[in-house]
């Protein structure tokens, strides 16, 4: 056993807010660690979505106080893909081996070590096996963020170079010209892409200019502004979002009606 | 006045996000009981379905570090029923009485004792009586949490079984053939029945069988298997679920579409 | 610097649940303020809509620990519009200088000090500007929160006269008659006008009496009573709501369908 302050846990998962499911984790945590404060990161990942849920904890993980993340986004419960904790720079990383977590275990530093999560004396029994989010990932993060246990004492030590990538698409950039795709439509209706700044700046773009965005057959002239405020109410942008990543919105509207896009659309951007 | 440690508080109510009841709650309670941390167990049990309520609770209850409980799902709010707290095992339970809080007494091992709350002193003036989760109920809660009141304090003592029970249905098992309802359709559509293993055990049925699952004039073939991944995606299947009752599901899918089945719909599972 | 007890932070937004963006803000503040309690008092604030956060927070200030409110409702992101610490006999207050915060202010008392926040060493450094409410907003209620910074250390004092107001329309008596409008429909579908059970007695209405209410060119005779159980299930009834208005509501429905009300509506009460 070591022995530490207790750490803040940021919780992640698609369980939604219908059911009592993100209370009941919310229970077993203040059960076994109740010095340990928890914060929601959110918990309306679309249902089984692993790519999405690994792009939020991407977005989101640098603004979380270091310490322990609880991410369940898991429709392989039940089969025998692991349950694993990573070690980080930023701390544990807490949740199933199936690339949920691998992108921001980048971002963060990569992984230092990690354990496959096996030992029944740190699980809730029970008779059914379909709740491993408050069986067996929170009694993990919750002892690990309570400094009671060591997460050698979780299970094996598993090879960090074999836990479960996410391939995440790359943009593709050439001269006046940036292949990318949109990867997150927030709910203001806000279209992210997988496309950065440099990119643009790569092909030859800047902001303060307009660029043409193709769409499947569509094509549209776009600004490239500093903020929602240089156009008028109701046309369409592109900027730089909040992440650092480019964005498309309009102004008072939803961008993602305005060009018809979705998670997953390509997206073609030149001058 | 009695002191002791402060105690967390678990909070169930049927009021829903969209407003600022649940924060205004959490508001009184943080501005009585500063210490006490509370737990939001869920908050959209259908407004006033009590047995709702009272099978969340059931189902949590024993996830929930002991301390208090508040629940508040109220369809007889400005009626004579009473407002009351139940000392139990687990710890202090309050709310209405109207059996939303007898399934989960009964299963921490019941009432040693009942009040009813009704001393002004410890209620928020107000000149509306219609949010008395947050006048009368979370003062309550609070003042218990945080140590500083004995429930005597709080109103008369009652008779703990002159509470309001809250009948459930009964599983009816008979040799090959087990009647009983859908009694929670879950936000991914999984669907809970009020029949344990040990009922179909009873009736001769077992793990790794075929059973066959009547819904109305409907029947369906379906396998009891261990976890969603002994099926192929998109077929149906019959487990234990996570609180140890007999559910159907639908890998990948929805089981109350595919059986057409709501709380309430009668089930018979026969071999 | 001054320091302090650490205060707790009310945390009011536009921001849903759908995305990460409420559990960011809570990272930021458990970041820089890990000992400060945050208390979520509504994200559903319609998108943008100053007015309905505004409402919200002037009903529930009052039940919300004294320390610091952070509001987030912020159409104008990105314009020139100032970010806002206003400090009151509540506490400090920190939001877009829109309006949003006005009514509340002047319900706790009114303003004794405002200042802009301008300091960049106490926002999150971010290429993009579009989510002040993490880069901005946050930092500020989490350095006052935890009593590691003075208001004017987060930007130059203005004058506390200048803030935005926002016009809240008035309801109008004259004997026998009170013409007002229809400002909150909660979820439940009940609606909370802006008359006063003091408009109606000046106006010679008295609670037990039936009343006449106007919508359009629709009357309605509707029994004013002192709780839902003084009417049959499905009946229309008016009654003094839980923050001290007169509000519509149908036992066991929605008034907002039965009066076909919304928020803005007119409404004229007439004996």
């Amino acid at each position: 056993m070591t022995s530490g302050a207790p750490r803040p846990i940021t919780f992640l998962s698609d369980f939604g807010w219908d059911d009592e499911f993100v209370g009941v984790v919310h229970g077993v945590i203040a059960t076994l660690a109740p010095m340990c404060r928890v914060i929601d990161l959110n918990h309306r990942v679309p249902r089984g979505d692993v790519r999405s849920g690994a792009l939020t904890l991407l977005r989101g993980i640098q603004y979380m106080p270091p310490g322990v993340l609880l991410a369940v986004v898991d429709p392989g419960v039940g089969t025998s893909r692991r349950a694993v904790v990573v070690e980080t720079p930023w701390g544990y990383m807490v949740g199933p081996d199936n690339g949920l977590l691998s992108p921001a275990v980048a971002l963060v530093g990569g992984a230092t070590r990690a354990f496959s999560v096996e030992n029944p004396d740190v699980m809730l029994p029970a008779r059914g096996r379909t709740f491993e989010g408050r069986d067996r990932f929170a009694p993990a993060a919750a002892v690990l963020a309570a400094g009671e246990a060591d997460p050698h004492e979780l299970g094996p030590q598993v090879d960090p170079h074999a836990l479960e990538p996410l391939l995440l698409p790359l943009s593709d950039v050439s001269d006046g010209h940036v292949e990318g795709q949109a990867w997150w439509v927030d709910t203001f209706g806000n279209v992210q892409t997988n496309i950065s700044p440099e990119d643009l700046e790569e092909a030859g773009m800047s902001q303060g200019q307009d660029v043409a965005v193709r769409v499947g057959l569509m094509k549209y002239r776009v600004p490239w502004v500093g903020s929602y405020a240089e156009v008028a109410e109701g046309r369409p942008l592109m900027h730089i979002d909040s992440v650092g990543l480019m964005a498309l919105a309009v102004r008072g509207g939803r961008a993602d009606e305005h060009f018809t896009l979705g998670a997953g659309t390509s997206v073609v951007i030149t001058s």
